[in-house]
C-alpha cells in the first residue's frame, strides 16, 4: 500500500535495526484520514470473505479495528491487557509474551462478545513475532469461533512473526512489510 | 441523545448505584454505527469552534475520539496511561486519581503531539469525578495549547465531576446524563 509506505518512509523512526517509531500517525497520534484508507485496503482485501466481528488487542490496535469496521458494518472487540475493574469474571484469557518489554501478560475477552458463530477478522498495527495474534487466535479457538483473516498495518518480516503464526491456513495481509532496517533506512519488501 | 439513551437503557448494565456497565457497545465491544452518531452529535455541538485536535485517554476513549475526529477532519491524540516501551522520554505528564482502582497513575502524552498553537477538544466515554478530565486540561495547560470544549459520552451527575472540573468556562457537552442509579434503574435528567 504506497501511501502507507510513503507515511513510513516520511514520519517513521527507525530505532537500532529493529524498531520502528510510528506514534506520529498509527499509535499514539492518529491520522484519521491514513486510517481511512487502511480500512479500504483491508475492505478490499477481505471482501470475499464473511466477516461479523473485528477482534483486535488494546491499546494501539483500537482505532485502526474501528476505522476499518465501518466498511465491513461490524462491531469490534478489543482484548483487554490491563487490569480492568469492570471486566466480567467469565471471560477467555491467553498469554502473551512481549518482547519489548520483556515479560508475560494476560489478554482477555469477555465471552459474551466472542460467540462460536463469529467469523472473526483479526486487525493490528504490527505484526513483528507473531505473539500477540497467536494470543487473539487462541481466545477465538476458545470461543469455537472461526478465525478469518488477519489483517495487518506493518510487518517486520525480518522478526518472522509470518512463520510463527499457529494457524497457516488463514489469509494474512500486511498493508507494509518492512525487510529490514539499516543505518537508519526502511527496506521495504 | 436520544438513540444514545435508548441503547444505554436496553444494554447498560447498573451495578449497584453508581456503575453502570456498557462494555456490551461503548468499551469493550464496540458498536461503530453507535459511534458514529455520537461522532455526528459532537461535531453539531462544537460546531462553531475552532479545532486543531482531539485529545483523549487509553484505552476506552480511542474509538469515540477517532470516529468523531473524522467529522472535524483533525488528529487524535490518546494520552497513554499505561506504561509504554516507546514513548518519547520528552512528554507532558499529570497525575490523576482513579477511584474505580483506588490509585494514582501518570497519564502521558509526547510533546511533539500537543502544540502551542493547538485548539483542543477533549473526548472521553464517561465523566464521573472529574479526575481524568483535570488530567487532560492539565496536559493542554502544559503544552500552552487551548482547550475549547470536553465532550463526554456519558456523565453520572451524581458523582459531581461537572463541578469538580477545573476550568469552568469550557464548553463541556455530555450526550446522556444519569441523575442516579435506583434499584437496578437508570434515571436520566
Amino acid at each position: 500500500m504506497q501511501i502507507l509506505k510513503d507515511k513510513i518512509i516520511r514520519c517513521g523512526k527507525p530505532i537500532a535495526d529493529r524498531i520502528i517509531k510510528v506514534d506520529s500517525f498509527l499509535n499514539h497520534q492518529l491520522d484519521v484520514d491514513l486510517l481511512n484508507e487502511i480500512g479500504k485496503e483491508f475492505k478490499q482485501r477481505f471482501q470475499d470473505k464473511t466477516i461479523t466481528k473485528i477482534l483486535t488487542l488494546e491499546s494501539s490496535g483500537i482505532a485502526i479495528a474501528c476505522i476499518t469496521a465501518q466498511y465491513f458494518h461490524v462491531p469490534v472487540v478489543f482484548a483487554k491487557k490491563h487490569e480492568a475493574a469492570n471486566l466480567d469474571a467469565d471471560n477467555y484469557q491467553a498469554e502473551v509474551y512481549s518482547y519489548t518489554k520483556d515479560r508475560l501478560y494476560q489478554i482477555r475477552v469477555a465471552k459474551d462478545y466472542l460467540l462460536r458463530q463469529d467469523k472473526v477478522l483479526i486487525i493490528d498495527d504490527f505484526l513483528a513475532n507473531g505473539q500477540a495474534i497467536n494470543g487473539l487466535l487462541e481466545l477465538i479457538s476458545q470461543a469455537g469461533a472461526e478465525a478469518v483473516g488477519i489483517g495487518i498495518v506493518i510487518e517486520k518480516a525480518f522478526q518472522k512473526g509470518r512463520e510463527k503464526i499457529s494457524n497457516q491456513r488463514i489469509q494474512l495481509e500486511s498493508l507494509a512489510i518492512i525487510e529490514s532496517i539499516r543505518d537508519g533506512e526502511i527496506i521495504f519488501q
